[in-house]
């Protein structure tokens, strides 16, 4: 069996989800704790990949001992996150765990993920929102911005919202929703896919402030999309504002 | 003519609001920025003392210049937050300023203060409330903490809430309201009074705590105040729950 946690993460301190040879990543802290707390090297394998800087509410992970389809273990899955927090530092925590079959694999096992991404568009910036929203102090109509998100929705190929360089082939992606909303003077831009494509949320997120600028009209995103030309889109918004919302897997 | 602005900050890298030898404290950074804004030394008065690790979401400081009763610029008060927070760090941001007489002095003109303790009561801890709230895992009744929060309304002794060696005399302060709310797994603490002692606020936390557990009864409240005793109290709860939230001045 493999065991599966559910974390949330802040990602400020953090080169992002994988192991690198410089800095410090989640999956090192996770692989880390893993090994104090089963006595053995283990792997935790993550269900996305995530940027520098990027935040998780929701997250998940699947543990098991280093070369091994499985974890060899005797702890229930109900006191897993208890166990494991005591090794973890204070920007990441465990929020649930279950034991499931070695055939898992918690990122091709995804049936969608939701990400959020959040713009403060007060006039000064926030000592409490720095860490987690991009500040925009100008005028944003996030109606506007709401009717332009309504084109991502479908499937479309989304070449013109992959960071440059990027290697993938299939740029099709399914988006079920997007939407923004405000609360307050925060303005939020959720969206739920079956995948997505390489800084395809913050290039979205940076569009998106054209449409609420009045830079560009919100049906443009359909021709933006069409075009297929990252240069047509918006610029990539900065990490902290983005937080991996949701993690979507099949029902059992 | 004196600078009166209106600040929010982040009190987790700070000794507090107070200038002190060793530490890094709000009153020296507003001090440096003012300095290198206006040429000149300056002195930034504060509406109240806060402690090392505490929070301001509202927080009035009144500028001069060093050793004078007033301070001698052309900056108009609209121009002077983008211009002050140019040079003030990202946990410190003035949201308002405007210029008030000489006399006016934002410790002593204050008609009431509001503080919010904030207690975390999710089953684990979370990676973005950790700096933001007091976490606890156990069951608290938040209706019970909020009927031991009414008993200390009205004008009482105070002084089984304050810490044990200060040397405060006079004891009896006036509390306008006093509350406890519940907004998902957050439990809110909101107090406003004429005036507080020290630690006042963390202690009526505590003892909140203790009624919300079921330690003590929510009206023994008023047992503890009339004792004047503080061991009678609840424990002091660590700073970072603890916001300043509003700062009341006379009516102009």
């Amino acid at each position: 069996m493999k065991l599966l946690l559910t974390i949330s993460f802040d990602g400020t301190d953090f080169k992002g989800y994988q192991v690198q040879r410089n800095g410090r990543t989640v999956q090192a802290e996770l692989n880390r704790a893993c090994e104090e707390l089963f006595g053995k090297p283990c792997d935790a394998v993550g269900c996305s990949r995530t940027d520098s800087g990027v935040h998780a509410k929701m997250f998940c992970v699947a543990i098991t001992e280093k070369g091994r389809p499985d974890l060899c273990s005797s702890l229930s899955a109900e006191k897993a996150p208890d166990a494991l927090n005591a090794h973890l530092p204070d920007d990441i925590s465990v929020n649930r765990a279950k034991w499931v079959d070695d055939g898992f694999h918690p990122r091709y096992a995804v049936v969608s993920k939701e990400y959020v991404y959040r713009i403060y568009n007060g006039r000064y910036r926030s000592p409490f929102l720095d860490r987690y929203s991009c500040h925009c102090p100008y005028g944003l109509d996030a109606d506007r911005m709401n009717e332009a998100a309504s084109f991502f929705e479908g499937t479309h190929d989304f070449r013109a919202f992959m960071a440059a360089g990027s290697k993938i082939k299939d740029t099709r992606r399914h988006v079920f929703s997007a939407s923004v909303s405000k609360e307050g003077d925060m303005i939020l831009f959720s969206v739920r896919a079956d995948g997505f494509l390489y800084n395809m949320v913050r290039i979205m997120a940076g569009t998106l402030v054209d449409a609420g600028t009045g830079r560009i009209r919100p049906e443009d995103v359909k021709d933006i999309i069409r075009s297929g030309e990252r240069r047509r889109a918006g610029k990539t918004m900065p990490p902290q504002g983005l937080f991996l919302a949701d993690v979507e897997y099949p029902k059992e």
